[in-house]
């Protein structure tokens, strides 16, 4: 079963198992050791072990990021060859590597912000990998081992900003700009992440179609790669990069805008769903 | 008075005035509300409220990073003429931004590790501004209000990962490979950063001296911008950018290695000291 991080009707923020509508909380006991999912994923516990609460409606909590205060969400650029060509890069030895903050995130459901300084607010489906075991320098053969599990991801990007210089951080990190969830599917029971096939659609229309297996850098090395320069945390992030169809290379360009509607969806994985408004 | 953080003789972190050798710490009571500096950055109150506890010797405890757990640590790369001029590069129209993680920051006295995987273990001496009242779109006439105060920040990079693509990240994040403080220097106590001098000594050899007021970006700028695009957070850190004398560009080329000592000293900020050695 999936894992979703929310606010309780008290107000308390916890973490549960998602059977279709309801919700089966961590409750408090399990709360005042592990007070969310990434102090949770760091107790080495067994996933099954979060089902310890009460069960409650899924209506009856806010949702939030499924991993809300991970210490590092680790961003890969230009990692499938469809969105290496249509940028007129060439396929990069390693992996490019930039960072979000996780005020730059909403849950499913929530309002993407358009900023006020930009029109060029751009569309990025994704992937994402949530490490649970963690460490450093991970073999390629252990990396399937770190992994807790999968969300989809979207990377919303500011293209002007991500332009000011050669360092895509600007662009990445808008507040409340980019998104993740509804939830973690947990390794256990997405065994083979790279059958799976990713789509992005904005109000409805396809933007973005690919399968994971595209991926220039498959799961197992990025997690080489980040862990052979710094240790990967329980609850760690990677955004394992965005396939072709992104608004800025569309003739012509196709930002978000107020109003609209954009979805992730990745088979096996689930279907990130945000509105979009305007920076007040 | 400057403030550190550090581990107390019983093990529990806290965080206190210096005067000399002597440290006036925040107490149990003031803790149990603002468990470190960050939390007590974010309560707003008067920093003068951190004398709260009992007196103990400075070398009674270790030290930590001044702020051992920041939301962001946002690096400006390319900052002064001196270093852009090194690199071959123009003055960016904006200033170019990356990311370090707090995995990657030791403390004042705590060993540098160069890793294993690379030979180019470069220095950077900076300044560092530590965000207290933080917000958004902080206009540059009010960005030195928002500033709790400034430190020493030494940000070590390996070269060659930081070559691995366009985005630095990757050789500026290896665990331990920078540092910060001794301590944060309040902004009551440095009313004009910008006037003070910054040199960065190997082994006792000056590298890199510079006036902070050669910023291409200055302090206000880099708030202003950074602001621009996510709300700065109580105990951010923004890491203002590094002058020329790096090792890198240097004829030949002349990096950190086991046994050899860094120091970043900023006058009225203090001296930041760091040994080295290989990872195991």
């Amino acid at each position: 079963m999936p894992i979703a991080s929310y606010i309780l009707p008290c107000g308390t923020a916890s973490y549960g198992f998602v059977t279709g509508e309801t919700l089966r909380d961590a409750g408090a006991d399990l709360r005042a050791r592990a007070a969310d999912l990434r102090a949770f994923l760091a107790t080495g516990e067994d996933l099954s072990a979060v089902a310890a609460g009460e069960t409650l409606a899924l209506s009856q909590v806010r949702l939030l990021s499924p991993l809300p205060n991970p210490d590092k969400i680790i961003c890969i650029g230009l990692n499938y060859m469809s969105h290496i060509l249509e940028t007129g890069r060439e396929k990069p030895a390693h992996p490019p590597i930039f960072t979000r903050y996780p005020g730059s995130i909403v849950a499913h459901g929530e309002d993407l912000l358009r900023p006020k300084s930009s029109t060029w607010f751009d569309f990025e489906g994704e992937l994402a990998v949530i490490i649970g075991k963690g460490g450093r320098h991970i073999a390629e053969a252990d990396a399937m081992a770190a992994i807790a599990g999968y969300a989809c991801f979207n990377d919303g990007s500011v293209r002007d900003f991500q332009r000011h210089s050669s360092q895509f951080w600007p662009g990445k990190n808008f507040d409340r700009s980019g998104a993740m969830g509804p939830f973690m599917v947990t390794s256990a029971e997405l065994l083979d992440p790279a059958s799976q096939h990713m789509i992005t659609r904005l109000n409805g229309e396809e933007m973005q179609s690919t399968p994971i297996s595209d991926l220039a850098f498959d799961i197992p090395a990025l997690i080489a790669y980040c862990s052979s320069i710094c240790t990967l945390l329980p609850g760690d992030v990677i955004a394992t990069g965005t396939p072709g169809g992104v608004g800025l290379f569309r003739e012509p360009k196709l930002f978000m805008k107020a109003g609209d509607t954009v979805e992730v969806e990745i088979s096996g994985v689930g279907l990130l769903r945000n509105g979009v408004v305007d920076e007040a």
